[in-house]
């Protein structure tokens, strides 16, 4: 049952040596979703040591090249692995045409098949749903379309607590019906779900926000998220490079996630300019205490709670 | 004066964690040649000091994923750094879409002019020229259209002995002459151009053959040359194989350096099959003792032989 964040890459547009591109995995119950795919993404899931093979879905949060340049790579690849289970693709309807090239120059041996799921959405939809989780997509506000993403696990079914089985003498279809949140009735007296069973733990949560100026709404939209990922290109002394190319100050960053009641924030997306990771982690932190400044291979995993 | 080799990346379709794709830079006299560019060639440049600025020209073997898709995350970066001279790419003309598409998605930014030479011929040719310089260009035995370069210093001009010029009372024009190879005469008797001047340097040579099946002209276009760099997939072993994929063994890698008397043999785009460099190299050095089997980040020096 985990719920754990791999940061792949932390520059921005200008690449560094010591910092690759950005990409994420989010690992939830055992399934692998990558987020964006700079150049050198399948060397630093390798590094990792997540089985490429293994990833599940793409998130693609927009198509400039240093979100995006690691994808055609990573296909080949995945082809060269034959893979055979399709692969789901969500991105912006802009993604269309750099799929299409892709697999008209590189399609041969690619044998499974590539489903883009366009987004074009104006306000935060369900994309993807599973039993047990659900990710939501919502527009950011950059030079050209681009969209963030908040994983959620659902609401997990009610756990019956034991002893109250034997004391109410509670049939099957009774209990399948507390497990779904009902209370059960005793001559006059409602027994109320609350006292027959407990949520087993809180549904966690992460939210992918990048590359982004700030905006109003988007709190709002990833509001008490466990964990908030959002760019952070500059420090506040490049605050009007940021507005002008449409990024975000450290500051802002730590802004978004204490309206949002977030419980940590992790920020990269580094410019080139702003070499001093601790001077973006210092900015955070001044805002948002729970603020950490990413760095390649960082693992953040967001434990279960687990309630009785 | 300097003639260097330096290897980027080793591996070859299938990529591997401690080994970039085939990509290379030589650097004659100051000016720096990118041979090949797979995923991660600007980070492995960065990594061995070569400035992204400097890049002279671009030498693009053939459109496979692992020998081209560096280029793109390049291109855009050289953007970034606003490259404001040409440049010059000598690649297939398959090459010709691939570079549209980018220029069409990519292209904003990248306010220097791209000249793409497209690459056809049947036979050696030269396709690019300087005073001291030459880069022909030769078709290998590829899946697909590929071609390898032969670079190669012109002849010295000859140096003219200094004690020679009282001896003799050569004249401003007699000297001249002579530096072109010319004879002078003095009454009834010719003065050898041997016995007046010397060449100060052997010319110096490099030739790239990746990637290639064996094939009984390609030792005859590379003759004599000072170090040979040719592709060894595979070990004998998987001969089959590398028949099957029109690539070569470590052996007919060998087999060429050897008839086309190379001063030294280089070999490197490693199968992920064949991870044990070593049994790579003993293949080679059975065949041809002057054998290196490359890692990435190897450099080949060509030293002058200065004379007198």
């Amino acid at each position: 049952m985990n719920f754990t964040l791999t940061v792949l890459g932390t520059a921005s547009a200008m690449p560094m040596v010591d910092r690759y591109q950005s990409a994420q995995v989010l690992s939830v119950h055992g399934r692998f979703f990558l987020i964006d795919c700079g150049e050198g993404c399948q060397r630093q899931l390798m590094r990792c040591h997540i089985p490429l093979q293994r990833i599940d879905s793409l998130f693609i949060s927009h198509i400039h090249g240093d979100h995006i340049f690691g994808l055609y790579p990573l296909l080949s690849t995945l082809g060269m692995l034959k893979r055979d289970t399709p692969l789901n693709i969500y991105a912006p309807s802009s993604f269309a045409p750099i799929l299409k090239f892709f697999l008209s120059y590189y399609g041969q041996g690619i044998d499974f098949e590539i489903i883009h799921h366009p987004l074009t959405m104006k306000e935060p939809e369900t994309v993807f749903e599973t039993r047990t989780l659900e990710v939501e997509a919502f527009p950011l506000n950059h030079k050209i379309e681009t969209f963030g993403f908040l994983f959620r696990e659902k609401e997990p079914r009610m756990n019956v607590r034991k002893e109250k089985i034997g004391e109410y003498g509670l049939s099957v279809e009774e209990i399948g019906r507390i497990k779904n949140g009902g209370d059960v009735v005793r001559g006059d007296i409602l027994i109320p779900n609350s006292e027959l069973a407990y949520k087993p733990y809180e549904p966690r949560s992460y939210a992918y926000c990048s590359d982004t100026a700030p905006f109003p709404e988007l709190s709002g939209w990833v509001k008490g998220v466990d964990l908030l990922y959002h760019e952070a290109t500059y420090t506040e002394e490049f605050a009007e490079k940021a507005a002008e190319r449409y990024h975000s100050t450290a500051r802002q960053a730590a802004e978004c996630a204490k309206t949002a009641g977030a419980g940590r924030l992790v920020v990269a997306h580094y410019s080139s300019r702003c070499r001093d990771i601790g001077a973006i982690l210092d900015e955070c932190r001044s805002v948002f205490p729970e603020s950490v400044a990413a760095s390649d291979g960082d693992v953040f995993d967001i434990p279960l709670e687990q309630k009785r």
